[in-house]
């Protein structure tokens, strides 16, 4: 958008629900485009948590990756109930009528990504939790199926929350890192608004490794709880070399974006082969080492491939990972040991809290597609062009 | 729409493929509002041949109802690059540009529809050829997937094509039976505006019975010919009140609408039972009987469930029925038998080629929805309002 399109304040909510499917996360903004910067205000979250017996069957069709077709037309009505529950229980919760809300944006469930193969080939994606049934339950006007139009203009339909980012975290003149640290980690280098303008450095997203993946694995191994609070248990362990060192080899480290992994490269396997490697090594030096391993993929990624060519001041950390110190500490550390000034900040001191920053993401490519602006970044999805993304429901 | 809503001229083109799936229909059609009357021309059509190799995958998907993921993904993109093909063909072959086409109606490829099974519950439907690629590809606004929303209120999804038939042959003082004659026969009965003003009698729709299913089966079986044009064989032959009375017995014709029927009914298995019943028929005696049989079905229909509450002046006959002059000629001698006096018209009496009157329909549906007007008929649809049925792409 450039930077005279100021814009009427607008109501919008997202609704999302990620790939552990534990429940559908709705926000309600406020936002408005104001002299080239957008100015939100989050009024209200919900979660609507996901019934057992709709998660296990929409973890089985995952994990099948066949479908009967009527358990998929059944689960994408079942699923757009959710999501319509959701974005009512907000209203209701807070007392916000349909009237006072202009759009709703929702991302759905996926069920699954297929990406083009090659190039010149097209993908297809599929989304379930039918929109209509979200338009037709609160009587909000409701745009739905973000990913498949920039999948038609030859893109991967992903990373979209990158447009997001931009719009929220783009300062006049501070570069900023946008890294979100969930199951895998992945970053948002949003240039600043006068480093773009001159140099017209695009916006670039990709996977810089795993994020909590291996931690949680670990823990789940050694100490049969979900995660390692605070790094605590990280923080008591020491280092191991020798693993570190088995790890930093891991080939996905030297590829250059755009790039993505997932937990087919850094799950459990991946943890196990390991741990029958170097059966002699403690838990909580496997915390350790696992810990400074993350930070470490994280930071060499930006000397790697953000560093050279962007200058950047500030790191905005979202996910899980935000809330893990010793993660934090050690990445503050290699920072400085490459003589870099770079200020570590979290999502919160954005007024944003994490749990609810992919559903803000979707309230935002909403609204920018109420108002007909495009809404992908061809610089990070690989699409041939921009275009407006979600399929609208009057 | 109300009388007093005109409308400026819009150019919009509907796509169309329907269950045999052979081919994507386009329709090019300039669509205004008159004075409370749809005025229509039909700019252009043209035929999409549909690859063996995705008519085979579509077939196959259809018949296992079960399918990879994988391979749904896949089928959506490559349905709707044959979609897209279909517009573009129509665009090239009359040199027709994207500036002077306002909007696309696509219908998409049903590829299960799951109607409710009980009030208050929700049905899903599934129709692919990924709209978004109709949009890239021809530059055109593009609407699509026009089921859910009726489905979302409650509606069974179906039948769309009667709010055209509504528009297209509604007369001021003429009451009409729009009869269809595909492998099932479907009717569409439209009131004249003046006694739908006077006593709000509402537009109905359903399934008379078999259309061409029985003649063509019986073709197949003892002529290998697809079907018997122009009727000429069943004029050949001699009814066999036997078999037509064990025919009238079948328990579909006594429901009341709405109501729908399909291949499971009137296939050819009980087709093939009613042969080994009567083994010593003649071929033409049997395509004389179906044919006959057919024609009363119809006209039962009429006497039994839209007579005793609609004045009807005219059938409008479309489908490859229309062409069976002997189908045509027995509809007339029952009805004149029954002292109904009802002219017989054909759609292309109206100007509609009988190939493209669905993809002229999804025209008109979304026209409807270009304008932000309900498209759904409740009354035919079982929905509990009227929507704005279509996804729009921007």
């Amino acid at each position: 958008m450039s930077r005279a399109d100021n814009t009427q304040p607008l109501t919008v909510m997202g609704l999302m629900s990620g790939t552990s499917v534990d429940g559908v996360d709705a926000c309600l903004a406020r936002l408005e485009f104001v002299a080239g910067r957008l100015q939100y205000e989050i009024l209200a979250t919900y979660t609507q948590d996901m019934p057992d017996a709709v998660r296990s069957r929409l973890l089985k069709c995952m994990a099948d990756k066949t479908v009967h077709l009527e358990e998929l037309c059944s689960l994408n009505v079942a699923v757009g109930e959710l999501f319509a529950d959701a974005a009512l229980g907000l209203m209701k919760a807070h007392n916000i009528s349909a009237a006072q809300i202009d759009c709703i944006g929702s991302h759905g469930q996926t069920i699954y990504h297929w990406p083009p193969t090659e190039r010149g080939k097209l993908g297809g994606t599929l989304q379930i939790g039918e929109p209509s049934i979200i338009a037709e339950k609160t009587g909000v006007y409701t745009i739905g199926d973000f990913r498949p139009r920039d999948m038609a203009a030859g893109g991967q339909g992903a990373p979209l929350v990158c447009f997001a980012d931009l719009l929220l975290f783009q300062d006049e003149t501070i570069g900023r890192c946008i890294q979100n640290i969930g199951g895998i980690a992945n970053v948002t280098v949003v240039p600043s608004h006068q480093s773009q303008k001159q140099s017209e450095k695009p916006v670039i997203a990709f996977d810089t490794g795993p994020g909590n993946m291996l931690m949680d694995a670990a823990m789940t191994h050694f100490f049969q709880k979900a995660y390692d609070e605070n790094g605590t248990i990280a923080a008591q362990g020491q280092i191991n070399q020798a693993v570190l060192d088995v790890l930093l080899k891991h080939s996905y480290l030297e590829l250059k974006p755009p790039k993505t992994t997932g937990r087919e490269q850094f799950g459990a396997p991946f943890l196990n082969e390991l741990l029958a490697e170097f059966p002699d090594v403690s838990g909580s030096d496997w915390l350790a080492t696992l810990n400074f391993y993350t930070a470490q993929t994280i930071v060499d990624a930006y000397e790697r491939f953000v560093f050279p060519v962007y200058d950047v001041a500030e790191m905005v950390v979202g996910g899980g990972g935000a809330y893990n110190d010793t993660l934090l500490n050690t990445m503050e550390t290699l920072l400085k040991a490459g003589n870099r000034s770079i200020a570590i900040k979290t999502h919160a001191d954005f007024g944003i809290h994490d749990k609810y920053k992919e559903a803000l993401a979707f309230a935002i490519l909403a609204w920018a597609s109420l108002l007909r602006r495009p809404n992908n970044l061809p610089e990070c999805t690989g699409a041939s062009h921009s275009v407006i993304l979600g399929k609208h429901i009057l």
